[in-house]
């Protein structure tokens, strides 16, 4: 923990946090149950106003973005195979619509939040994607970012005609190919000054400053050009997830900003220093190009026993069955196949024994206590597998400092177990003490400013970034 | 034109007819060139205020619905192959966004006008296509409506990686199983009464009321259920546009409105019949559940004269190249091979012989004048291949009426020449006149309505629908 020592003294200059709200398009996140509470609208997801609300609700407190998750097929493992009634009982991620429709909208009533959103590479074709997100970005003046997945439920790829999904390594090599034909797309198909718009000459775009791709590659042929002029961005801003081995290679090369899990600040280090080492070494970016984000939930009250009693309220609307359908989902464990008293300690699943092993090293006094799973479910009820913290706004924002110290991340994407209400908490409780120690912006630093501009400093991918080699040359 | 007498009285009550605005998100639609002109905003349509000023303009008139065209590709027949130039020069529908991220901030902002949006069965996934338009159902509260074609250019065929496009046939035999899939979807998996979202219980949604469809067919396996929970509408309003002999049979089936073109009403009758016909006979529908509309470009004015002097100061906007794009685009003849002085009445081209024929028929003195390319192009420039009426009031009001007792027809898709100039035109002067004979809504009948409400009195898929029969049973 030299590290964070290091940096630990209140009088140096601290670096802004990056924060971001976590959000899906469907009546329940990672919280499994919590939309019957009071201060959850979400079974309003289906409405626009919801969305222009919240979006309005994040941008008047300055969050840099919203980022909306999405998936393409139930939660079906558990109870299962393909059964979806868990997460439909539940609303667990389900029903779901598709997140990008909302953006437009979101854009066109709020300044300056940034509306990162989740798009698969693995059933969309490139030359499509290309053009929904030039369709986005024109409509949202350059706020918007692409959070790229390959997909990982059995449930979408049945969906999409296929009987199995894509091998995981598989999926990661059609993906890398995939960015290639979009940078292609985005950057190379249209010079800078192609559209003129010139009422005098009747030209509006000039010929010669377009030209095709002709993309011939194992997995793609795409002649081009892109159906869309430029956009603000060209390459929407580029966030990415995976924290698998050819998923952090992926993100290494591709992303901008990177969003991980993790249960202690000190197991997110190595994840955090491998990316960045990764840029560097393996594909020659400057490490200080990829922004990293941890998923965080809080609960926040005005003193640590008021948190902890906001705690049990909302732990009060947990849906065990609906947590499990997750856990699920993201493990590919179907705990509905053990007895109520199995204790996972003792179970020979390496997934598991991992999970557990980390779970009762973040829990104090949780050594030698059986990890049924009543007490998986209860775990994760509240914000599922991402760190949590429950406190008052000094102990919340001690705590994210400590995060920061000792991960070496660059903010936080922010759960809520309840939405708008964990929100509300959030900019009532924690934002102004963060302000106050210098941690997180008071006002933005440009109005309007696209995605990129935010992040890093300028509208287009920057010189380091692999897509660059595929900006119009003459 | 027995038929027209018999309907000609002006004591009886007339039918209103519906009239839609029809556009595309491009600089140019059908008017090659007229971006140029002052009363045209299309050089605005990456933006959203663009899109939404007009859905105001249109909503507070009256107008049914804004149909918004789109292609997948350049018009790149013309002096090509894969010839770009001509429509990027002009702006002809290129390069072009995609539309279905505009209509949720439209619908924010507008009570009562739909959404007809066009999108493709050949690339796009049936089970992502159901979850885009069941998405934008519920952000529109149900005024959203699905233009169906099956794309016919090369250009968008090659950049989904084919090395030429599926041929004619067969996709609209992909096409109805496709339809198939998605009515299943909409339809039938999940209940009406599955989503409680019951606070008490904790049930969001029932999984009983949820079922798989296990579709497995020729062209797709999809097992469902739907990612979606019902919308307004369930299936959006169907829209179709076809006039092939298969595109022909395909809207007699599936379509609940049809869009044609057509130079005289006279020869619209028969295809109008036709559809009524098959819709009958083959598919056991009642014929008044498709609303029929034809093309039709306006330029009206105070006076006959004033019209024509509009009409002449539109036309010096044309763009000669980018009209001969469109033109190859739609019939697939590239009139760049052929020399300035072509008389194409003597080219033995079938396509163009009859398009010739019904020209010569519909200029009144343009029998034994040579058809050139210059003059082809001036025939096309304002209003592509759509009828045209250009007049007063009463001049275009009269033929509009002329159309409707000869062709059959419900309504008009509306063109402009000049994007918002040519709606603005017909609402000053063409919607008053209609409206003093009876001829168009004064107000809406139920506000709010969804778009299968409007046109045809049930917000879901009437019992005589194909889709019908994929409808929840228990």
């Amino acid at each position: 923990m030299a590290e964070a020592d290091t940096t630990n003294g209140t009088q140096a200059p601290k670096k802004e946090l990056i924060l971001n709200a976590f959000v899906i398009n469907a009546p329940g996140h990672l919280s499994a149950g919590s939309w019957k509470h009071p201060r959850s609208r979400t079974t309003e997801y289906k409405k626009l106003k919801f969305w222009t609300d919240l979006a309005q609700l994040l941008d008047k407190a300055n969050f840099h973005a919203m980022f909306i998750a999405d998936v393409l097929g139930p939660y079906d493992v558990y109870k299962g195979p393909a059964n979806h009634g868990p997460a439909a009982s539940s609303g667990a991620q389900y029903p779901m619509n598709d997140p990008l429709y909302t953006v437009p909208a979101m854009a066109a009533v709020t300044d300056n939040l940034i509306f990162g959103v989740t798009a698969s590479t693995t059933y969309d074709a490139p030359y499509a994607l290309a053009r929904r997100f030039s369709s986005v970005d024109h409509l949202s003046d350059g706020r918007v970012a692409w959070n790229i997945v390959t997909s990982y439920l059995d449930s979408a790829a049945r969906n999409f005609g296929l009987n199995t999904q894509v091998e995981h390594d598989e999926r990661y090599r059609i993906a890398g190919e995939y960015m290639d034909v979009v940078y292609k797309l985005w950057e190379g198909s249209w010079c800078d000054d192609a559209v003129v718009a010139d009422t005098k000459t009747g030209v509006y775009a000039e010929p010669d400053r377009i030209r095709q791709i002709n993309h011939e590659g194992k997995y793609f042929n795409v002649p081009g050009p892109h159906f869309c002029e430029p956009s603000p961005q060209r390459t929407p801003f580029l966030f990415q997830a995976g924290t698998s081995k050819s998923g952090s290679d992926f993100g290494a090369k591709h992303a901008e900003a990177i969003f991980m899990g993790g249960q202690t600040p000190e197991k997110v280090r190595p994840l955090v220093d491998n990316i960045r080492q990764s840029a560097k070494e393996k594909f020659g970016r400057d490490p200080s190009h990829i922004k990293i984000l941890v998923g965080m939930t809080i609960i926040v009250a005005e003193t640590d026993g008021k948190a902890k009693e906001k705690e049990a309220e909302l732990r009060s609307y947990a849906d065990k069955d609906g947590t499990l359908a997750l856990f699920g989902g993201w493990t590919g464990i179907d705990l509905s196949t053990y007895s109520d008293d199995e204790d996972f300690r003792f179970v020979k699943l390496p997934a598991i024994q991992s999970i557990i092993n980390t779970w009762t090293s973040t829990v104090p006094g949780s050594e030698g206590l059986p990890w049924t799973k009543a007490r998986i479910a209860d775990y994760l009820a509240l914000g599922g597998m991402t760190a949590k913290v429950v406190g008052s706004p000094k102990t919340v924002v001690d705590e994210l400092e400590r995060w920061v110290e000792i991960s070496g991340v660059d903010g936080f994407n922010l759960t809520h177990v309840v939405n708008p209400g964990s929100f509300e908490d959030i900019i009532d409780f924690v934002l102004p003490e963060l302000q106050r120690r210098g941690l997180f912006r008071t006002k933005v630093r440009k109005e309007g400013a696209t995605a990129r501009e935010v992040f890093l400093g300028s509208p287009h991918l920057l010189p380091d970034h692999p897509g660059s080699q595929f900006k119009w040359k003459d």
